[in-house]
């Protein structure tokens, strides 16, 4: 009775490594796109440099080309005077002005700063020695040709993208995005704006679910309310199972009256549904699921249960959808716990917490450790806490590692 | 001669203030979007709940609704006995099983948890007394009517939404995108993918600032690459205040010989250039202009301080157009810094770091303090620590603040 009917609830850890095991897990196909449309896309193929980068020699001062050669020896009390040149190669003792980035004139290896320098009608004094090179761009020096730019598996950041423009790639191979299927299930359940009938409640766990699709950079596909009734869960689970990679339900997951998806499920395909009940709190309904080697993911239909079941279970899978080893690890900051928690003995419990920085020093509050139906929870927090299976709670003035969804507060 | 022919270096934090001081920076314009278009943007005006959240009484876990007063002074050894009714209320001593999530009948105040209860027959036997409320998630729990469930200016992330649709919002007010001009300037400057001569080089600066405008919220308007040449200047650039909040130019900022950006904003309108220099490395020569109450940020050629630029001048203001108080804060870890480090002594220097996770501590490796032009100093990087202008340069051991840009390596 204690587990709500659950045989046994089955350790996080386990859970995921079980689930992986029974997926043979590709990235999804490769497709090429312009720069323009690649930020936040994972690299699918190494980007290598086709040319040195810089492709010559250049200034990385403002200033006065020479050949280093020419100072040698020069000081303040008796500078080496160079002649000015228009010419594109440089003779003994001659100079030209250039800025930075400009390519060096031919034979000129250092540029004198203009601090170091003084111009006198047609000539140039150089008050210091230059060793060759100095202050100069060699070519080559960001990124030499043949070498790896940017490595496969790297989500793309802006930089990345500079990079490749800067070697003249106009477009990179990249995984397409998982597509990812998502079907709320209840009666009780109905579209936000429709009116409610008394009992009912606005569905908020496809905004959400499909929100956290698109912030993991896959597509949600929204395949609308399923009533709990075995026919019309199994023929959004069919088109799930057809059009997307990944496919999460939410509610109708405990073991209870109309607890439908896991049968549905196990209709539509072996192995079905592999892991039902996880030691974790929220989200201990969440049952894992596979047919014919693509992941279902049922997740709880409690708002928050369902979100932490995502951070748990469908980050990482998304991950690997796209060709990355892992999910992205969250930003994480030590914090001292404000107020006494208990959780519960037995599960990995994700409190959030709401973190802040006073005098310089982070806190955190927590929020709730149950009310996992309740979003204010979420709103109110910017980050959770792992609580370890072993552990009755957190105590006062305790120093905890706080994973970060959403911004400090100052 | 020291400052490249600028009079004087303004520090960061002055030039910031005088920029804003000569804009009357206004959030752009609210527009109605739906739920599913609304992730990331940026809410103009509170979601406040126009119904209690939950709408009535549910049960909090699955088990029985009964009357808390029926079941005191139950124990194990003498249980409180229940009948099973299908009505909607309870009369005294009875119940009705629920599932988390169902509303509970009439007259119940408390669930009983299975584990507190056994079913004999028709009947049900309580072992533990329960207190009014207890296992049920009362009305309005979540959020009361008439409370702000998201307060104007918060950017929206999945869980907000999920609370807007709880609310039975489909639609929220946000803030419209604010439009941002860039045009890169440059004769060396040829569009990638275009075949080059010698000397000309891909422009990496529009893909790089173009996406650093979508990862902060805005919208880019690409207007191309600008000749050296101040007819061209000048007609892109009239063209970027007339369609954007923001222009960014990159390129022509040096006190130099082809500097014709500052050149031609100062025709454009009042005030025109108001800071030209920043006691910052990189990304010193920035130039901040103001024409007609809009923002020029006049960023260096030079990709990293072109970067470096966008971080420091472009994220807050932004922020800003976007009704946000200031820029979201990077993610800030502690690190140990691994080799001794030379910085510029009177500059504010940002210093790309690689941050690693070694046995559970941070170390931050120094990627390099020059090559302003070097991007793949900024892909080898995942943050940047700030040095001081009265320091010259960090410690080999010292422990730093990294702001983060890019997830750490584990």
């Amino acid at each position: 009775m204690r587990l709500k009917g659950f045989q046994k609830l089955t350790p996080v850890e386990d859970a995921l490594q079980a689930f992986f095991n029974h997926l043979d897990l590709q990235p999804t196909p490769k497709t090429i796109v312009h720069i323009s449309e690649a930020l936040n896309l994972v690299l699918a193929e190494d980007i290598v440099a086709r040319t040195d980068v810089p492709r010559f020699d250049r200034a990385a001062v403002d200033g006065y080309a020479v050949r280093a050669e020419d100072t040698f020896g020069a000081t303040q009390y008796k500078p080496c005077i160079f002649q000015f040149t228009k010419e594109n190669t440089l003779a003994q003792n001659q100079t030209k002005r250039v800025w930075t980035g400009n390519p060096l004139p031919k034979n000129a290896n250092a540029v004198a700063m203009l601090e170091d320098t003084e111009t006198t009608k047609a000539k140039l004094e150089v008050w210091v020695p230059l060793t060759p090179g100095e202050n100069v761009s060699k070519r080559g020096e960001d990124i030499q040709k043949g070498q790896t730019a940017v490595p496969a598996g790297t989500r793309l950041k802006p930089h990345h993208l500079g990079l490749a423009a800067a070697l003249g790639e106009t477009h990179v191979k990249v995984h397409e995005k998982p597509k990812v299927a998502i079907i709320a299930t209840g009666n009780e359940i109905v579209e936000p704006g429709a009116k409610l009938e008394e009992n009912q409640i606005y569905d908020t766990n496809r905004p959400v679910l499909c929100a956290l699709c698109r912030e993991n950079g896959a597509e949600p596909l929204d395949l609308g309310i399923a009533k709990d009734n075995i026919n019309d869960i199994t023929e959004r689970l069919r088109a799930a199972l057809e059009k997307a990679e990944l496919t999460l339900t939410s509610g109708g997951t405990s073991v209870g009256g109309a607890d439908l998806v896991p049968s549905a499920v196990n209709n539509l395909g072996k192995p079905g549904v592999i892991i039902h009940g996880i030691a974790m709190r929220p989200a201990m309904p969440t049952a894992l699921a596979v047919v014919d080697k693509k992941p279902v993911i049922i997740l709880s239909g409690n708002p928050v249960a369902a979100i932490m079941g995502f951070e748990v279970f469908a980050r990482p899978l998304l991950a690997r959808l796209q060709g990355l080893k892992q999910a992205e690890p969250r930003p994480v900051v030590q914090a001292e716990i404000t107020r006494r928690t208990v959780t519960a003995l037995g599960r990995k419990n994700y409190v959030r917490v709401h973190v802040q920085r006073k005098n310089g020093r982070l806190y955190a509050e927590p929020i709730s450790v149950k009310g996992s139906s309740m979003l204010s929870t979420m709103t109110r927090s910017n980050g959770y806490v792992i609580v370890a299976e072993d552990r009755e709670g957190l105590e006062k003035g305790e120093t905890v590692q706080v994973y970060l969804f959403d911004a400090i507060s100052e």
